[in-house]
């Protein structure tokens, strides 16, 4: 069954990405070829379950996805399972038997990533990953290989593509969160249980490997700061809007003197920013490099096709030059060097805040005074004139840029005045880029 | 002087992009050599004359940059001259010497990339350019290698840094072309003779290079036809904008059922497109493929640091693996494979027309008719109102999408009508892209 020129590759996991990674080497298995002079080929799938209707073409289906490590004639396992239990056995199980290893399990690799990268450098197998970040976007490859020579000092991306879907559809169309989620699934977005996308963990996890290879750190799953798009609001993006923003919801990373920032938070963008328009399941990571400047790329953030030319793509560098590019993080795993994170509190940025507060002369000073005392400058305010009746009047404040441990400060005093409810809303605003 | 592990590098040309690869690769030589496990390294310099001021660490310098090329201890060439005539000799001087080439040379590569190609396959050693088009952006890596899997069908961008720097400060502040350019020069974007830069032999040399890695077919100078922003006066800057359009400077390629599009040309985009507000220096590039989708890459297209960025993601590419990662042309120079060229006539597209009339009835009528005779459908159309006094009318229109050579038998008509002048502008129209 060996041909010495062939890669023999193993499918596990047949959901929409495995289904197009096979469809792909399959009916293109002669462009492949001829790219990587040498025969690409899938010769064993490993799909738990019978799936009726699903074509395979010769490939040997294992029901046990542990024969796929374990046969010799494998030369590459592609782990499209999900998740952090049998994936990991698997891929374990597989480097141990000298496989070549690609997968787009972000959350794999953000939890376990430094132990498996360097059971397979010990191993001199490669761990590939490309679409477990950013779907069609090569952002691996490109800080990996392409800002080999800079130093980066910043990430900043759209990288959950369910969460832009929802938020996009939320604040253009009106629509609501439920309503949406529940088409975000139907298109096969979403997974079946959404809470990773929508509380901001998918996107943690992906900020986690791109802040590894941005700023050669081991990967930390703890890190970043997270919130998700459940607390953004239909009237908090009115209000955006009416400011002059979009919300999106973004994977932020930045060296600073004392230390890297990691944070995914919806956040207000000016509507006149690159990444302000970047709709729908559509990503966008912009890298800020000491050579390059800034790099921008946009594309497909979900989509089994669109993820799975990222998983082909591992498979065609493999086939291309076993000896691969360097190591997967960048540098080789001992070489990966710690650094402090910059605590929540102490992160700044600029702020939107939403109160709630009796429509009474007085409130506003008192709100404003607050601010000033906290050493914290009002950008902008907007009061809406009461509703028939209503005595009590939604505030909307922009401020200048205040560490997250002021601001909490100033907002525990306000919502102590007895004209302010103690509900409120706050996001970051943020600025950069094109 | 030869150390086993050192990857020694020979940079010949020290203009801005030399000496910003001679401060990245001494500057940040720690870095770099941890990155690829070696030690990387500027050993020789090639200056045909001296730059007093200019700083070169302990490299020799050779004022024959051939001696570059003929050290044994140089491992990798980097040709940084420009031009297709002493970069050319040298180049196919270090690949006989079985030296790896690194080039920015986009003229070089599209003249001669084809048999430089063939060399160097023949020779064993890689032949890189990822600096040649598009400055920063790493373009080539990701049609070589991210879209390895994919069929593209097309491949759109801002390829001319300086085109686009002009075009952009004529159109947003009202400036005379040849007071942008001047600045552009001061700035170092276009170089001494800008002609390339002007009459879209640039883009046409990059486009030539994209075309081949995207469809597979050899590097074909002469297949793109080729227009110029000379040809874009303020009044179509102004026009285009209040139709609601930008006016770019395009590189566009496009794999069609009769064959392959090329084409460089300005181009009226319209404003909600992300390609329109891709301003000054930045270039972006789109790339269409059967699995992916829509990439769109964005970033700085000219500058010396940014270029050199490519320049060096190619030296450490080559200092991670000395065997590559596949042909330098995402596929081996014999398998390249010729397509028809569709000719300039055949070419469809949407187009912006303005034309000057005597202001008298009738004439209207009669221009759209000839439009009607052609089968050309008029999307829009707007007639100033003449100046005081005068006699003559600027009329501008749009077309649904027509081929050049309907259009032009169109045009041929409407300028022997009486009323006409001979004198009219025509740009195309691409709505494509996000």
């Amino acid at each position: 069954m060996n041909d010495n020129s062939a890669l023999n590759i193993g499918v596990c996991g047949v959901g929409t990405v495995g289904l197009a990674v096979i469809d792909i080497l399959s009916g293109g298995s002669e462009m492949l070829s001829e790219r990587s002079a040498r025969s690409v080929r899938v010769t064993h799938v490993g799909a738990r379950r019978e799936h009726p209707g699903h074509q395979y073409g010769d490939a040997l289906v294992c029901r046990d996805v542990m024969d796929v490590a374990r046969d010799p004639s494998v030369d590459v396992l592609v782990e499209l399972i999900g998740g952090t239990t049998v994936a990991y056995d698997l891929i374990k199980l597989a480097i141990s038997q000298g496989k070549h290893v690609v997968t787009a399990n972000k959350a794999l690799i953000a939890e376990h990533g430094n132990e498996l990268v360097r059971l397979a450098e010990a191993a001199g197998v490669q761990l590939r990953f490309e679409a477990s970040v950013a779907g069609g976007i090569p952002i691996i490859k490109v800080l990996r290989e392409s800002m080999a020579a800079n130093r980066v000092s910043e990430i900043a991306g759209i990288i959950n593509g369910t969460g832009n879907f929802i938020l996009t559809e939320m604040s253009t169309k009106g629509r609501a969160f439920e309503d949406v989620l529940a088409e975000a699934q139907a298109l096969g977005y979403a997974e079946a249980d959404p809470t990773f996308d929508i509380d901001g963990t998918d996107a943690a996890h992906k900020l986690v490997i791109l802040s590894s290879l941005a700023f050669g750190i081991p990967l930390s799953i703890d890190a970043p700061i997270k919130q998700g798009i459940n607390e953004v609001t239909p009237e908090d993006l009115e209000y955006a809007s009416a400011l002059g923003y979009r919300v999106k919801h973004l994977g932020i990373a930045r060296l600073q003197e004392a230390g890297i920032e990691m944070r995914v938070h919806p956040t207000l963008i000016p509507q006149s920013k690159q990444l302000a328009s970047v709709d729908g399941v559509l990503n966008a990571v912009m890298i800020s490099g000491d050579a390059v400047g800034e790099l921008v790329l946009v594309g497909p953030g979900a989509g089994g096709a669109a993820t799975a030319s990222s998983v082909c793509a591992d498979i065609m560098d493999i086939a291309r030059n076993e000896s691969g590019s360097g190591p997967a993080l960048g540098l080789p795993a001992a070489q990966l060097s710690a650094q402090p994170f910059i605590p929540s509190g102490d992160i700044v940025s600029e702020w939107y805040v939403r109160l709630t507060a009796a429509d009474r002369p007085g409130v506003m000073s008192d709100i404003t005074h607050i601010f000033a005392t906290h050493d914290i400058s009002i950008e902008s305010l907007m009061q809406k004139p009461p509703a028939a009746g209503a005595g009590e009047v939604p505030i909307v404040l922009l401020t200048h840029e205040a560490s997250e441990a002021a601001l909490g400060a100033a907002m525990s005093e306000i919502i102590g005045l007895e004209e302010v409810q103690a509900d409120y809303a706050l996001l970051r605003v943020e600025g950069f880029g094109n």
